[in-house]
Formats: C-alpha cells, structure tokens, sequence
C-alpha cells in the first residue's frame, strides 16, 4: 500500500498551557499528510484533482486517535501515513506520530470518494474511485 | 450521568475552501464542552481544580468522531455532551453536534485523571479519581 | 458609526505554554467581530451578501494590534468593535478587547470592498462600494 | 542585523472558504519565523532560553500586516525574517512572505524581554536585555 512520512517541529502556536500539543493540532498535521500522501500517490496537486476526475473531494467520515505521549514545544517528530485499506467508494489511512522512535499518536481514519449531487445544493454523494486511483493507491 | 448543552456559531475561520469545517476544530469545540461540563460538574473553573484536587489534568487518551453531515460558515451547531462512563482512573464522554436537529458529528472521548510523577520531569501518571468527583460526575 | 460587541470565553486551545491567549488568535476573534458587525450592519448573512450585491468580498488590506494586557485560558473578554472610517472603496474598523473593564488588546484594521476580475484565474480588484453599504455603515 | 529565512507550504486548513490563507494564519506562521529566528542568534532552543537568562519571555507589543497578494493552498511560500531594531528592553522584526519572488504580506511586529514580576501572581516587567543577546541580535 502507498505510504509517506514526514517530520514535523511542533510549533509554540500547537501547544496549550500544560506545554503539550493541543490535540486537535493533531488531526490538523494528520489532514495535511492525508493531502500530501495523495498529491504523491496521484501525481498532482489537490487542486488538479477535482479538474482531472471531475469529484468533490474525499471528506473524512470518521477519524479516532489514541494519545500514548504528549510532546511538546520544539519536539521534532516523525509522522508515517500509510492506506490501510481501499474500498469501492472509501479508502482509510493510519498515521503514526513518533518521538525518537516511540509511538506518541495513533490516528486512523475512513474518507470517502464523493462527487456533487446536483438534486440539491452544495450536495455531495459517495461514488466508486476511479480505477486508476484505487491502483494507485495500493501501489 | 452529567450533561450540558451550549450553541457554537460556526466561524468564516472554521471552514476550509470547500467551505465546510475543518474537521480539526470540531474538536476544538469537543475539547472547550468538556471542559465546560467538567467545571459545571465540579462547580470550580479548571485552573482551580490543580490546586483543589492537586491533580495533574484530564489529558484525552483516546477520541473518535463520525462525521454524517458537514456544517458551514454562520451555521448555529448546538453540541450537547454527556458523561458516558466513569471508571476507577478515566472517564468517557459523548458529543453530539447536531444542525436543526440533524446529527452532523458524533465524537466519543475517554480521559485519564493524572497526577505529577515527580520520577521524571513533566511526567504524569494516572491516578484513582477523589469520590467525590465520580459522585458528581454521575450525578 | 455602526458598532457591535461581544463576550468571548478564552478557551484552554487559545492559549499557549506561557498559559495566555497565543496572539494570533486574537485576530482571529477580531475577524468574526468583523464579520457579525457587517451581517449587522447589512442585515443579511455574508454569504448573501455574495449574491445580493454581486461583489467579491471584503480582504484584510492591513491589519494591526497592541497588546496591553494578557488574557487567560477562562476569562470573559469583552470585544467592542466600531467603524472608524468609510472610504470609496475601502473602510476602517477598530476592535477593543478588554478584561474587567481594563484595554487588554486594541486592533484596528482596513478592509477593501473586491469584485471579481475575470481578466485573471481567482483575480479580486477593488470596487466602490454600494451608497447604501456606506451608508449604513455610518449609521 | 541577524535574519533567517524559511519555506512554508500552505495547508488546506491555512485556507479559508474564499480559498485563500485566514488572515490569523500569518500571524502564527510569523511567530514561528520569530521563534526560530531567536534559537538560531542564541543558540539554544526556547525553552532553555528561560533557565539560561533566567527570564519571562518575549511577548509581542505591537504587531502589523499588510496584506498585498492573496495565497493558496498548496502555495510554496518563502518567509524571511531579519531584526530590525535591538532597543535596550525591546526589538523590532519585519517579515516579508514572497510566492514566486512576490511580496504577499508584510509584518512588522515589536517584542519586550520580561522576566518575572513576584509583587502579583503571573506578573511580568519589562527588563535590560542582556548585553550578549542584543549582540547577537546585532550580528
């Protein structure tokens, strides 16, 4: 399966009053390795997507982390995304955040292939990925 | 079990380009209701609560939301949260974001209570929750 | 001039280790007093505003602030925010935070008033503003 | 005077439903320029810089944006960031953030070195920087 990593300092602006990552932080750092993942596994830019295959984007359905260690201010850490699995109409991702090589959050998540449904507006409607995508995908 | 309920209009700055929320500040919103409900059950404001109960916080272990509709700029969500369980040393909660009645999101959270590891520095560990907390947190 | 204001919560994700709001957030509350002071002062929802007066938004051309006094994770802030000048094509705003009636923050910022310029991809030019937009703005 | 300079690419949550970065979003991109401007004239990370000079911080007084070209996701943008003025208890910095060689935005922002002021809780007074760091503030 297509897989990406990539390190991240954990900025000043991530961090709450007890000096560790606000978590929603995290799934703003997961989202953005779910993008670049994809731009890699597609060869183009997410903004090109929706001119090439003509869809409405792949809004998460559900999302869950476990948070085994905080990290803080000035940490560099290592995140690894990787698809886990690729459906019809859906594909999931895993991410892992390490510290020095231990495990510091565990995100998965589910996003789904829609296209817009013109019946109502701003509509959008699951649809099978093209061909193309999924073999991408599990390259 | 405890609960409360609170409106949040969803912000221009919530929302991403196709114009939905972010998914990351769901949580955001997640996070501040805990918050609210746990001052409410506890009848003290959270940085009180180190120096009463001489704890170490309510740090998120795991969190999990289900995204079914997605919510826009000037939409006015309610949130209605509610404490699903108390354990010996951790507690879960359930957010149920709806619009107009709709659920768009539903996030479930388990928190650990902890308190200062003097062992290391800036270590925490979990700890029983005071009676009185539990108590109140079923009420 | 037309004014509004506000009561905001500080929630524990606006602040930083140093435990007091991390200050771009204050722009980012300075920006939805803005915009509920324009669905005021108009009297529609800035999405409508989009269609009803066919225009293209209304930018930051520059924005700044002082920072007088911090504020805390759970402090009610006051934001009062006034139109200080209409010009032909752009207005000034000014944004007051306070805390127990004490100045913390004072923003002031300008906005221009775009349509879209269809000569270029995404292209925004400045555009005098509608008389009734003036001058309900001075009201 | 002592400068860094650093490449930021856009994230989809930087965006807003225009398309283009949330104001507020510089801001925190610049404080992190300024960060990192700091540790590299120091030598040493934040957050040892407290325990070394025995100090409360820099927090920002005064800070200013103007906003010349809009960016967008995926945008690789360039962040340069140089001291402008090193004053006995305060300094000046000016970022300038390019796209292809373009001024996008300009900021301007002023810090004060602080250390902690015993005679309130939380307390904090402007204070002579060391002679060492306006010297490498200077370099």
């Amino acid at each position: 399966m297509f897989s990406t990593r990539r390190v991240v300092r954990i900025e000043w602006g991530d961090c709450d009053p007890a000096g560790i990552v606000f978590y929603p932080r995290y799934f703003a750092m997961f989202d953005h390795s779910t993008v670049l993942l994809i731009e890699q596994a597609l060869g183009m830019r997410k903004l090109q997507l929706y001119d090439h295959y003509g869809f409405g984007g792949y809004p998460s359905v559900e999302t869950q982390a476990r948070f085994h260690l905080p990290t803080r201010y000035g940490d560099d850490v290592e995140i690894e995304t990787v698809i886990t699995k690729v459906g019809r109409a859906s594909f999931s991702l895993q991410h892992r955040l390490t510290l020095g090589g231990a495990l510091a959050v565990e995100g998965n998540e589910t996003r789904c292939w829609v296209v817009r449904d013109d019946s109502r507006p701003g509509g959008l409607r699951a649809h099978p990925m093209p061909d193309d995508v999924a073999a991408k995908f599990r390259a």
